[in-house]
């Protein structure tokens, strides 16, 4: 730990402390020589833990799950070579708004400033080419030096913490080891900023749209989950009796066995309660709500004068903003304001109301049933994990638990992302189960993570949803009618051999399942088998898609990819703006 | 096929008859969304085949390794999240010198234009921000539209062949369906830029320079392999009787049985032979050569006013360089102009004598006796892929037979290219033996790609050197008298498990190494085995390095990381210029 006490310490050692002070108790990565002086003093410095990953794209995967867990992660790689493959993670933590901390071990100053041709580099001496790349995908970068480390990292790590998206430093060799001033205070998170003016402009527009409101309702996004606000949300739906709906991005801020909560808003493809609530209330407090193409912007019937909108650092009120005003603040205020809701609304609605397995049935496993037993399989405080495409829309189907946290990336819909994030959430809460689902492709991306689960000794139930092949592109080749093409078919891999290239047996459960019988089977054993990792081969037909998909394929493919391009409903382009 | 004949084309079509005229065949990649439109139109092109890999990552690795044999190579990914995990290998064939065209399928124009926020994107409206990452990593880009189709991609693909790099291209969907004209002629490849009067400048140089030589000899780096050079190197050597040294870049150029090839040469690393060649010449002509860290920069003593150095455009006499001249102009003056060498020199020598491998003995295997057997196991027209690390010093023990080509990416040594690279060769050149070697922590980053040599019933001989980890940061901490650090170790996988989990037994050999007999044993039956995929596990100590590495690690620790930059011998710093 550093800090308060004078001397001196090297700057890695500063930098640990900070990213100390900014709660990161664990790094994941990968060793590399321009970042092994670094990683060095990561091993002997007390309270981060370094979390090897098999291949920077995983471990950038594992710090975004360890950080929707634990509320910031980071991962350290090297120069080029290493921190190339993490940014694909980094741009996924931007859309998705995922606090990380990515540190780029570099080459000694000298080099860099002489230009010389190194390895790990194009050996043309221009060093500076991934910090302009990392500019795209992070929201603050710096290169650290002695004389201007401290400063850089605070503001760096300010930006992470107050923007909640990834941010970049790169620490030379021989920086890492060069010695400075002991800082004489800790870092501290930033607060929120809340110009108090605009917090009273804010609640006065907000209180004039509200007076005489009779069906007010709250939308979520992602940002209220970041943000740490599930009970401040929770609260004022419970004391002023509002009903609240979720984005896709959302889930898992609320409880969605309170009767507040009534489902998850996706514009035309929503339940029609749902639908109903949302785009019927007279004003709708949307929180962190972010619409793009797949999750309504097309075809969301919303009145932008009707809309309250609480984003990160600003609020909106019918489309003027106040700011800054922080999220929190707002919500607070529209709390006190707020009055009780008197007009009841219809109970939590599911886009598609499933039929149960049939245990005794010797039939192909429909995924119309298969979710329906994946849900009864989850518990009060699971981590869900799910996948792009057939997991996503699968999870669209469950209703969760309370205290279920949900690990899902809607807008970035990194394939292969699940795996690695898994293991970053078992990191992050070693007493909590996980929960994964990948289909086969995804987890053809990043099955190497878990053997890094097997060396924490984590017991994930990995649900691995076998239909042969990428079946997002062939519901949207169904969509409009065209055959299904052999690029959407995969290899088929026998995905139950796959923990046993990692460890020995006895240390894991693999099963297959094949029929809705051996699938009741198997998931009636899974209580009491976490004590073992525990992976589920769950077979279906690859024509057969997840309830939603062919849907959202039809609608995707007349808005996105083949149609005119449309006017929207009434939403301007920007969404919420 | 497109071209000659009047009419229209979609700009899909056109792409892709431009491309096989560049001499594309195999396209690698990964289906999204986004790319589904050009993705469907490569299904129906005759002449060009969709080569579906398991990742980006893996698809840029198996299309710079294809792009190594064949000539050139092409990725085909989608915007955004496909996309970024393609630029790691961009970078590599950047650093290289290989010829990639990276096509990304887009959203629809419209879309872009109207900045609409869209999945697999920042949500912010920005669709350009793949392309500026793609700007650090390739040398030309291009985004189509139905009115620059033609002129944009030729003058992408132009750039691409004339530099031998990566060039991106963004074909949206709806362009890619959008009618345009046939093109009235086909794509050709562009010929080297020469200006006569500077050709005959740089001879007139030249000529002064080689005037009395009498030790005159060549250097080859890696950029007469993609020229296509080798004959007319060999042809100099040969008829004028000049020795020749490779850089490890320039491996697989020069046939290292013939009398005229000394070794590789490293700096102070050199075999002492192959220095008093190099370093002791009168006129050193060097072809593509690239000096950096690791192979000399900071130890090479050599004597720009007696240096030849030839470059892609421009060739450079003892400091001054003439331009454009290209490097098959400017050698073929000089193999017209340049006297026979009467001086000998020393035979070929490596940097290390094996010992060969005890056929009887049942002691661990050494790697410095392993590497005299992998050798035993080339054959002449082998193509063989090694992986940065314990590999890559292995590979530099070994002379190779007559043809072999050598896959290797010594400057931007990306860890987990060799696999992917493997899937790819053997796509490029299905009737030669593809030979690779990974050491463990390679193979855990890329093990997906060999179910993707079953699908074309590739019989590699793949062997997975496990040493427990990452042998080159050992051998760095070694070198500073460190000790071991933990994060040096990684996962032990059952390695020889891994082909199982693809394809059914009988279609693949799989064994474990443990001792030199077994070893030996083993590869005694390798010739016969063809038939099959192979994997060979070879266990050695995890504190046995390859012979090379620990003299390299003490240079690298006193030149790179830890102790003062020194002044370089007699090398400018940007090596050759």
């Amino acid at each position: 730990m550093v800090g308060g006490s004078g001397g001196s310490v090297t700057v890695g050692e500063l930098l640990l402390g900070r990213l100390h002070d900014l709660g990161v108790r664990h790094v994941f990565g990968v060793p590399g020589d321009y970042a092994m002086d670094f990683i060095d003093q990561i091993m002997t410095f007390d309270g981060i833990d370094w979390i090897g990953s098999s291949s920077e794209f995983n471990a950038g995967c594992s710090a975004d799950g360890y950080a929707r867990v634990a509320g910031v992660g980071a991962v350290v790689t090297q120069f080029g070579v290493g921190e190339l493959s993490t940014m694909n993670a980094l741009a996924g933590a931007m859309a998705e708004s995922v606090p990380i901390v990515s540190v780029v071990g570099g080459p000694m100053l000298e080099i860099m400033r002489q230009r010389t041709s190194i390895h790990h580099s194009l050996a043309d001496g221009d060093s500076e080419r991934w910090i302009r790349m990392a500019r795209e995908v992070t929201v603050a970068q710096a290169s650290l030096t002695p004389e201007c480390a401290l400063q850089e990292i605070d503001r760096v790590l300010a930006e992470c913490w107050s923007q909640q998206r990834p941010v970049y430093i790169r620490i030379p060799g021989d920086v890492a080891i060069a010695p400075v001033s002991r800082p004489s205070r800790r870092f501290t998170r930033p607060d929120p900023v809340v110009l108090p003016a605009q917090l009273d402009a804010f609640a006065a527009a907000a209180q004039r749209l509200l007076a005489g409101a009779e069906r007010p309702a709250l939308l979520v996004g992602n940002l209220p989950i970041r943000l740490g606000l599930g009970a401040a949300v929770a609260a004022l739906a419970n004391e002023r009796n509002w009903p609240i709906a979720t984005q896709m991005l959302g889930r898992g801020l609320v409880d969605e066995t309170d009767p507040h909560y009534i489902g998850i808003y996706n514009g035309a493809e929503s339940p029609a309660p749902v639908r109903e609530v949302v785009e019927g209330a007279d004003v709708l407090v949307c929180l962190g709500a972010t619409f793009f193409d797949w999750n309504g912007l097309f075809t969301a019937e919303l009145d932008p004068a009707r809309i309250i909108n609480l984003r990160r650092d600003g609020a909106v009120v019918a489309g003027t903003c106040f700011a800054p005003v922080s999220m929190a603040a707002a919500l607070d205020r529209l709390h006190e304001m707020a009055a009780s809701r008197s007009v009841g609304w219809p109970s939590a609605a599911l886009l598609h109301d499933l039929p149960e397995i049939d245990r005794a049935s010797t039939d192909p496993i429909r995924q119309e049933r298969l979710w329906s037993a994946v849900q009864d399989v989850l518990r009060p405080g699971d981590i869900l994990v799910s996948e792009v495409g057939t997991a996503f829309f699968g999870a669209a189907t469950m209703r969760l638990p309370a205290g279920t946290t949900v690990l899902a990336a809607p807008i970035w819909s990194l394939a292969g992302y699940t795996t690695p994030a898994a293991f970053g959430a078992g990191i992050a809460a070693p007493d909590r189960r996980v929960v994964s689902i990948t289909g086969d492709g995804g987890i053809q991306i990043s099955p190497q993570e878990i053997s890094r689960m097997f060396v924490f000794d984590q017991h994930p139930i990995i649900f691995v949803v076998n239909n042969g092949g990428y079946s997002s592109e062939r519901a949207l080749e169904k969509a409009v009618g065209e055959e299904t093409q052999a690029y959407t078919q995969i290899p088929n891999w026998r995905y139950s051999e796959i923990p046993a290239v990692f460890a020995p047996e006895g240390t894991f459960v693999a099963h297959v399942a094949r029929t809705e019988a051996e699938l009741a089977g198997i998931l009636a054993g899974v209580d009491g088998r976490t004590d073992r990792l525990t992976l589920i081969e769950v077979i279906v037909d690859p024509t057969d898609l997840p309830p939603g998909l062919p849907q959202w394929s039809q609608e995707a493919s007349a808005f996105i990819y083949h149609a005119q391009f449309p006017a929207p409903a009434s939403l301007p382009w920007g969404g919420l703006g």
